[in-house]
This record gives C-alpha cells, structure tokens and sequence, in this order.
C-alpha cells in the first residue's frame, strides 16, 4: 500500500483554526455555545478547502465565512438582529453572478442593506473576467471567494434572489423570493461580461429602491 | 422582476426537520446541546439538497447523514468511542470507489470496523454500473448517497484512504493515511467495473487483516 505522510501544512492550519474558534467564541459569548462555535469554524474549513484551488488564505477565509455564518444565524434567530434588509444572492458557482450582485448591492446601499452570496456547486476561485469587470466599477472583488450555500445564511435572509441553481435552493416560507434571468458571464469575454454587469446593475438598483 | 412563490415541499420538510433535530438531541442528550444538534440537521440537509438529484428521501438520508456525524464527533472527542478502527474512504464524487470501498469493508469486517466514505465534490447520485457491480457480491448500495467531506468524519477516522482526490483532502496529524491509485469506474463498462470492484476487494481484505 501506498502510505503518505500528512500535509504539514494542516497541522499549522488546526492550530490557526483553534485561535479563531477561540476568537469567536469570546465575540459570541452568551449567544452560542463555545463548541459550537468552535464546530462552526472547523466545518467551515473543510467546506472551503473541499473546493478552494489556493489555500494560501484559508484559514482567513474560513474566520471570515464561520463569522458571517455565526451572525446570519444569530440574526435569524432574532437575538442580534442586524436592524437592516439582508438579502442573499444565489447562483452555481459563487464565481460570477451572485458575486457581481452582492459587489453591486453593496456599492448602491452600502450599510444600509446587509448582502451575502453563495453557491450551490461553488468554483475553485472567482471568474477573472468578473473581477476586471467590476474593477471597471472600483468594486475590488479580489478578496471574494466562492461559498457554498449554508442553511443559516438562507435563514437569515430577508430577500433571496437566485440566478440560474434551478431547483437546487431551499426555498424558505415567508421569504421575498425572486428568480433572475441573468446570463452566465462564465466564458464570456470581458466587453460582454460588461454588458451583463450593467444589466445587473439596473435590477440592483431597482431593489435598492424597493428596500429602503 | 420575477416572482415566485416558495416550493410547497420545504414546508413540509422544515416540519420533518424539526423533529428529526428533537429526536437526535434526545439520543445526544448530555453530550450536545439541542441547539448544536439542530444545527447539525438543518446544515446536513442544505449540503446534501445542494447536490443530491432526487429529493425524495432527502429528510430520511439527512437524518442518517446527521446521526453519523454527530456519531463521529462524539467517537473523536472520546465522548462515546465506538471502541472499533475507524475507517473513512475519501474520493472526489463519493459515486464509486469510495462507496464501494465502503461495501467492500462492510461486508469483510461487519461491525468490527465502522466505515464511512465521503467526496471532496460529491456527485448527484451513485454510478449505476457500481450500484450493479456490487449487486454482483450481494452488496446493495441502493441506499446510499453521495456526501460532502466533513471535518468530523475526518477527525473521527483512525485510517483515512484517498482515491484520486489530490490535494482537497484535509488530512489530520496523527492518523494513518493511505492514497490508493484506484481506476475511476465512472464510464467504465459494468464488466470493466468488476475489475476495478476486483482490485479494490484485494486491498480491502488486507486492510482488514491489519486492522483486526
């Protein structure tokens, strides 16, 4: 048999991931549980790294996804609500799409509507044709990276809009829910991807409107 | 923009996910609180209903995926050890080697060995020709289902063998860890799949024999 030794590098990571549970932990002290929150934050690691091409920055990734998820649920459950519209944007990948919209959504509302992405089959790493488009705008998507849809986060929302994950959404009763009809900016070359940003940008626009 | 109404079904599911959750935090009652324990079956069921194509049985196949992972994590925190090797198969669509692995393990060692198998990109069904190759043996895998890789059966393994999952495996200092070139048996003819069936059940038994 072919025995291999383990990957250094993940007995570092456990390490890293030990500090930000504990991190979190003390952040939701009263809320959740320190082992949950700690399960939140190893559970998260594996989801990325089960996709993420680079693992150079996922251990600062995954603080970022565990404490996003953590506030969704708090949110949700109503013991820290954010006092403002959230809205989730759903698409395949995470890579495209539901990026450019929540990059989008943040531009026009800034903090006055919390947004998320995510996706149902999460790429290794953001379309690069997505990031130049959205540079174009000064929106710098290079810190984003692709989720896979959660049940807290869907929770948590207020708005749910999907682009193009079928049927493979939860839907949650008493939600806003829409589905767009946005083209897949994926292998397009960049002048078209402008084009689809733009027209995301009108329907963003219309929702900014619609929420506040 | 496009409205659309909630699908009826996740109603009735949300329903059926609530007592699942209350039935589970009764079987863990003292190890984990309620709360994590809801967690564990609503995000069980998210992470499968991302992927699976069928949803069905998707109530009845995310209680079986929580209950063991929440198995997992009580045997790797030394909570309630199984008190027998654990072995968990890893490949990138939990389809075809690592469910037959699986089997195979099941079928050698009976409950002398627990056995889990999981995907680093889980796919949204069985292979048809492994679910017949297997047959072959006796070994109906009807009922399985693809899963996503999670930080808990990973930390509950005391042996985990990889097929052809490169480097999105997580591997945990401290266990044994093998990487088994195994043909992948997707688009392989069913005779063909019996040769891979074949090659892996020589590898099983050996396993078996060093570990009992």
């Amino acid at each position: 048999m072919n025995q291999s030794n383990p990957m250094p590098g993940l007995l570092h990571d456990d390490h890293v991931l030990h500090r930000i549970s504990e991190e979190l932990a003390a952040k939701f002290d009263g809320v959740f549980s320190p082992e949950m929150v700690d399960r939140y934050v190893f559970e998260s690691y594996t989801a990325l790294a089960r996709t993420a091409r680079i693992k150079t920055y996922l251990t600062s990734i995954t603080r970022h996804f565990a404490l996003d998820r953590l506030n969704a649920l708090a949110h949700s459950q109503g013991i820290r609500p954010s006092g403002v519209p959230e809205v989730l944007f759903v698409c395949v990948q995470n890579a495209g799409r539901s990026q450019m919209a929540a990059g989008l959504l943040r531009l026009h509302a800034s903090d006055r509507i919390n947004v998320r992405s995510a996706g149902s089959l999460p790429a290794e790493h953001l379309n690069d044709n997505v990031v130049a488009s959205m540079k174009e705008l000064g929106i710098d998507l290079r810190q984003e990276f692709p989720k896979p849809l959660t049940d807290d986060v869907v929770r948590a929302a207020d708005v749910v809009i999907t682009m193009g994950c079928g049927d493979t959404c939860p839907i949650y009763p008493g939600k806003r829910y829409e589905d767009w009809h946005i083209e897949d900016p994926a292998d397009l070359p960049l002048s078209e991807v402008g084009r689809v940003r733009d027209e995301l940008d009108g329907r963003i626009k219309r929702l900014v409107g619609e929420l506040l």
